[in-house]
């Protein structure tokens, strides 16, 4: 069977890279604020990183914050991610960073806006409202999604640190719902790169899930203790977002080879040294 | 203090109503499924329910998934209501049913983008990423939220109603969070209203705040147990959001007129009879 995660790591593979480049256009790093200006950052992104991304993940917010003219502006950046896709002959998967969480028809909606209006792949969701509000993205295979189990900011405890009654964090817990849930291999979580003992904790409770791992930078420091952390025995199950590291530097294409190329090694290192958690 | 709550309050009294009007552009319902069609179907909606309508609740997810077109749509839909507001001297709060949760400058945009874009007056989100996710749409206190409390559908539980370490319900103690980040009257809880028992726990937990209590049609019975349950003593503090009851009946703004006095009715009948468990 096809599935989102089946296509994601054939990319993985084709490109030697664990690195989802991310498209955010924030109105202060424009060369106009429009939706327009937002569109040519991307492009520009596209084009320079498509040889160095598993994945690319646009950032929903900063497009609809343009209204209906940045809604048009990420279609036609989802689009011109599919044209690398074919000329390279690699299916590079977008990953819609949406965070959307509703149910039943109104789900149904989200599902339909991300996969068919807009052709993602693949995108993020709230767990907050359970498995019902997570089936109309997950009935197709090849479609994805990454549930939110531990963040990186810093009220991310308010909730999902809580313990239950069982004794864990209510993100632990998350995470071995989303594993039941995972029938398809089409569900994988976010789970900050920014915190090693929650990615130990949350490797350790869903030894095969695949988990993009957004709050680093791109100081080979916290990229080895994330990946030490995470990394699963294969060498992949770990996607390490990275946009303003890529975007803010003078060259793009090149910051995003750096990446690639350091990841890889950090990992090559782990490998030797026996020294993943797993 | 101009609060989100205090607008809501006076246009609760002006119009002496709890009823919030859905505006749910399902394709199935409307005569072309195009933005178009959705926009006819949502000013006609408005048009006839204004008078009626405590607040309107559109919800994102119908005009996102009709593209660049329907975001332009929802705009345009969101002004029709400005504009009733303005002919009748009276405003008339939107409440983008939107479900957003996300960080930092990405929550930021998500603000932008419901209050200045769009021009709405409160957003529903998802309480799961924590207090630092909720800052940026709660700073200006005319500008209101509504947090995922306790939702309607079959799965709510599976998150919501875990039991933690302290004995209560995580929705509990969402609520209770809620309580203390509203210190400028402009956090509300959603709680389903087909669940009266979680009802009276969250409105023991938070006697002052307001629901959005969503599920119920046109039942009387239904209602009855849910105002019984969530009202607060002042015989305000909840907001039944009704969407398909009015938009699918042969005359909306019967419907809605209907609804806002059966609301009244069962509300008065409470005090009557003393019943409210406050």
């Amino acid at each position: 069977m096809e599935t989102f995660f089946s296509f994601l790591e054939k990319r993985v593979d084709d490109c030697s890279s664990l690195l989802c480049v991310g498209l955010d256009p924030h109105v202060s790093d424009l060369a106009e604020p429009t939706a327009a200006g937002a569109l040519t950052f991307c492009l520009n992104l596209v084009k320079q990183t498509a040889p160095y991304a598993a994945a690319f993940k646009p950032n929903a917010a900063f497009f609809e914050q343009l209204g209906a003219e940045g809604w048009a502006a990420l279609k036609q950046v989802i689009e011109a991610v599919q044209e690398e896709s074919h000329k390279r002959g690699s299916l590079i998967p977008v990953i819609l960073d949406a965070k959307r969480g509703d149910i039943s028809s109104t789900a149904e909606a989200y599902a339909k806006s991300a996969f068919e209006t807009l052709g993602a792949h693949c995108i993020t969701l709230s767990p907050y409202l359970g498995k019902d509000s997570i089936d109309p993205f997950i009935q197709n295979s090849e479609k994805g999604v990454f549930l939110l189990c531990k963040t990186s900011n810093p009220g991310a405890g308010d909730l999902q640190d809580v313990i239950l009654e069982s004794g864990e964090p209510l993100h632990v817990y998350v995470a071995k719902l989303a594993q039941s849930w995972n029938t398809k291999n089409n569900i994988g979580l976010v789970v900050g790169a920014t915190q090693p003992e929650a990615l130990i904790r949350v490797r350790a409770a869903v030894p095969a899930m695949w988990l993009l791992a957004p709050g680093v930078g791109a100081q080979g420091g916290e990229l080895e203790s994330a990946l030490k952390a995470g990394l699963r025995k294969d060498g992949k199950g770990m996607l390490l977002p990275i946009s303003r590291g890529i975007s803010r530097a003078k060259n793009p294409a090149l910051a995003a080879a750096e990446l690639r190329d350091q990841l890889l090694e950090i990992k090559e290192k782990i490998w030797r040294k026996g020294e993943s958690p797993l």
